[in-house]
C-alpha cells in the first residue's frame, strides 16, 4: 500500500511570472515551434499551453548544441531570463540546458510556425491535429472558453442553478426534419435540438437554470455559419415579467462576456487582432420595423439571412449598435411553447438577437400554464399525448417565465470576425465531417 | 426603436440576508410549498430557487384571507422578518400581503410537501416534474452542480483548459458492444462514449484540458449503478511523468471538490443528512495487491463490482480510507491507448478509484508515440487505418500525458449514500427510460 497526496504540479509559465523573474533561471516544459538563425545565435521560439516564449540559443551560452533542436519537439528548458522590449512579452530566456522528451516521427503537413497557417479551410480541417498546433489557431478556443467561463460567471452571481438535461430524447422540440433519429433500446429517439422543455420544468423547482452543452442539427445546410453540432448557451428564468426582462439578461450577459474577455484574454485578442463591440445598451425594432426598414411587405414571416445583414448594417448605422435585437416573430413560425403576443395573437412574445449581420441567440416569454399550452397545442396540430411529459410540469403549476439559447460558435466566430463557423468548432461537425 | 439595457433583476433570498433583515419588510417570489395550521395562525413554508422559509399567516396582520393560498401555488408575498430560533432558518416572515402569480391546474401526484418523498424510485421517475420539486431531490442536483464547479475551478486555477468535443463519433473508443450507433448523413456513427481520443489531441497544443459533458454508453445493464447517458468530467494533462502524478491530481480534485461542498453547500448537506468523508490522502494498492487482499487467483484479469465492495470494506478498516486506489491492472481488460507498464507488459499504467464500494473514476498513463500506440495497436488487433485521425496527433509529436475520467452521478451517488444512480441524474436515460 502506498498513499497518494494531492498536490497538481503547475509550472505554468506566464509573461508577469517572467517579467518578475528577470536575471533569475526558468525551468519549464515547451514544444519547439520555431526555430530562427540570426548572426551567431538562433531564436528558438517555444510553445506552452497558452503562450510562444523567445528563447536564444548561443553556443556559448547552451550546454548543447543547436542541431539537437527540431520544430515539434517537446523539451525541458532551462535559462536565464533577460529583459528584451522587442520581445513579444517583453522578455526572452537564454538557454542554458534543455532536454528532450519527446519528437515527432513525421514532418507537420502544415506550416504551424508562420504568422498564418495560409492555408484553405478544407486542408486545415483535413490536418485538424496539426492545425490546432498554430498559436492563432488554438487562441480562437481559448477566446470560446472565456466566453462559457464568463456566462456561468455571470449565472451563478445571480442565482441561476447549472443543469445537466438528456441528449437522447423522446420528442424533437424543434421540429422533426432537423434532428437525428435514432434507436434507443428499441425505441425512436432523437439527439436534442436544445435543452428547451427540461429547462422549462427546471423552472418550477430551481426558478433560474442555465446549462452548457452539445446541441445537434440534423437539417443539410451547407454554409459558413451552420454546424451539425453546437455548443449551446442556454438560460431559463422564472418570474420573467416579459421579453423585456429576458432580453435584459440577455444583453448583461453580452457586456459581461465582453468585458471578461478583454480583462482575462487580452493575450488571445491581441494575437487575434480581434476587435471586440464596445456595449452599453442594445437596441430593439419589433418584426414589423425590421420589415419597414428593410421596405419589405408585412406578408413576410421570417426574416432570411440577407435581411439579417441588411438589418443590422442599419443598426450600426443609425443607432451605432453591431448588436440588434428583432422582438415579436410571426407565431407561424415560431415554436410552440412560446406565448403569444397579448396585442397581436397572430405575434410571439420572441426574440432573436443580431450581431454583425448574424443571429446568434434566440428566446422569448414562454407559456406557462397548462390550459393555454394545451389550446395553442391543438391549434398548431401538435399532438399534446407525446408532449404529457413535459405538459405535466405545467399542469402541477409553474411560475411565468422566459429565456435564450445563444450559439457558442457563432458568437465566436463573429467576435473574432472569423469567416467560417467550423474555425470556432474544435472538431467541427458538418455534412462532410465526421472525422476527426 | 427601444434601447434595452444590460441587467439582471436578483432578488435571491438568502437565510444571511434574512437575518440581517430581521424587524424590516421583505418581498420575494416563491411558491407555496406547505401550509399547516396552528392555533390562531398558520405556517406557510414557501420555496425558493434555494431554500424552503418559513412564513406566518395570521388574519389579524394580513391583509388576505388563508383561503385564498393553496400548495403549490407560486405567489408574491410580502412582509416582516422576524427572528425566529425554533424555526430552520432561525427566522421567519410575518405576511402582510400577497400575490397570486399562477395557480397549479391539477393536484400534485406526489407529497412533495413532506418530509421525505415516500414512494419508490419507479413512481418517482413516472412522475418526475413532480418529484423534483421536493426539496430533498432537487438538493442532490446542487451537490452535483457544486461538484462540477469546484472541479472546473480547480482545473482553471492550474492551467487547463475547457474544452468541448464532439458527441457524434466515427470511432465506438471503448467498443463497439457500448456504443449506441446513428446515421450520420449515410455515414456509420456513434454516440460518444468518452471524449478521451479528442483530450488526448488537444495535449499537443493546450497542454492541460479537461472537458464537463456528456457520455454515452449503450450497455444493457440494469443496475443500481449504471446510466446510458451520464455526465462525465474529464481532464487530461501533459508531461505526467507517470500514474502518480494523475492519481496525486485525482486526490487533489477530491479533496477540493469535498471542501468546496462543506464552505458552499451546507444548507444541501444539511437537509441530505450527507456526510462527506474526509481526505488528507489516498490509499492505492496494485491489482494483484488487490487479488491477493482478496484471496484471489492471479490469474483474474479484472475486479468486479462484488470485488470492489469487498476491498473498499478492507481499505476502511484497514487503511481508514473511503477512497481507494487499485492501480496496474493487466492490458488484456484496458483499452488501447493505455501505456503498459515498463516492469511487466502484461500490465498497464492504469488505476481505478473507488469509492465506498463503487469505481467512480478510472485514468492512467498513455501511450504518446506514433510507434508505440501503432505496436500496440497490431498486437490487439485493432485496424488502425480508422483511427489514422487520433494517430495523426501522435505522428507529429505529443508530450507525455495521462489524465482520468470520473462519472458525475456515481460521484454524488456516493457521496449522499444514495440507493440508486437514477436519484443523481435530473432525467436519467436508462433501458425503461426515455422519457422524460
Amino acid at each position: 500500500m502506498q498513499n497518494i497526496d494531492g498536490m497538481i504540479i503547475n509550472n505554468e509559465i506566464t509573461p508577469d511570472r517572467l517579467k518578475s523573474s528577470v536575471g533569475e533561471d526558468a525551468a519549464f516544459h515547451a514544444c519547439v515551434h520555431k526555430i530562427r538563425s540570426a548572426s551567431g545565435f538562433s531564436f528558438v521560439m517555444v510553445r506552452t499551453g497558452r503562450y510562444i516564449i523567445q528563447t536564444v540559443h548561443d553556443a556559448k551560452m547552451c550546454g548543447k548544441g543547436l542541431d539537437k533542436l527540431k520544430e515539434g519537439m517537446y523539451i525541458e528548458l532551462c535559462g536565464t531570463v533577460k529583459e528584451e522590449p522587442r520581445s513579444e512579452l517583453g522578455v526572452e530566456i537564454v538557454l542554458k540546458d534543455f532536454t528532450l522528451i519527446s519528437r515527432p516521427a513525421a514532418e507537420m503537413p502544415l506550416h504551424v510556425s508562420d504568422n498564418a497557417l495560409g492555408c484553405s479551410l478544407d486542408t486545415s480541417l483535413a490536418h485538424r491535429t496539426a492545425a490546432l498546433r498554430h498559436p492563432k489557431e488554438r487562441a480562437v478556443f481559448r477566446i470560446s472558453e472565456g466566453v462559457v467561463n464568463a456566462f456561468r460567471e455571470l449565472m451563478q452571481e445571480n442565482a441561476f442553478t447549472e443543469i445537466h438535461t438528456p441528449r437522447i430524447t423522446s420528442y424533437p422540440t424543434e421540429g422533426i426534419k432537423g434532428a437525428f433519429p435514432m434507436k434507443y433500446f428499441g425505441d425512436d429517439a432523437f439527439l436534442s435540438q436544445s435543452p428547451q422543455l427540461y429547462k422549462q420544468i427546471c423552472i418550477a423547482f430551481f426558478d433560474r437554470v442555465f446549462e452548457v452543452g452539445h446541441a445537434f442539427c440534423a437539417e443539410k445546410h451547407n454554409s459558413a455559419r451552420h454546424l451539425n453540432e453546437f455548443i449551446s448557451l442556454d438560460l431559463e428564468m422564472g418570474y420573467a415579467k416579459s421579453i423585456s426582462d429576458i432580453m435584459s439578461t440577455q444583453t448583461a450577459v453580452i457586456k459581461y462576456i465582453i468585458a471578461y474577455l478583454n480583462e482575462h484574454y487580452s493575450y488571445e485578442l491581441a494575437l487575434l487582432s480581434a476587435s471586440l463591440p464596445e456595449v452599453t445598451s442594445i437596441p430593439s425594432v419589433t418584426f414589423y420595423e425590421a420589415l419597414d426598414i428593410l421596405k419589405k411587405p408585412h406578408e413576410q414571416v421570417d426574416l432570411d439571412p440577407t435581411d439579417d445583414v441588411k438589418i443590422s448594417e442599419y443598426a450600426k448605422k443609425e443607432y451605432g449598435s453591431e448588436f440588434l435585437f428583432i422582438t415579436h416573430f410571426p407565431a407561424v413560425k415560431r415554436p410552440f411553447y412560446i406565448a403569444d403576443s397579448t396585442d397581436d395573437p397572430a405575434l410571439t412574445e420572441s426574440f432573436d438577437l443580431l450581431f454583425r449581420g448574424m443571429e446568434i441567440a434566440s428566446g422569448g416569454q414562454r407559456i406557462h400554464t397548462y390550459a393555454e399550452q394545451l389550446a395553442k397545442l391543438e391549434r398548431s396540430g401538435i399532438d399534446s399525448e407525446e408532449l404529457e411529459w413535459f405538459l405535466s410540469s405545467l399542469k402541477y403549476g409553474m411560475p411565468p417565465h422566459g429565456g435564450f439559447g445563444m450559439g457558442l460558435e457563432r458568437f465566436v466566430m463573429k467576435l473574432l470576425d472569423l469567416e467560417n463557423i467550423r474555425q470556432a468548432s474544435l472538431f467541427p461537425r458538418d455534412m462532410h465531417h465526421l472525422i476527426p
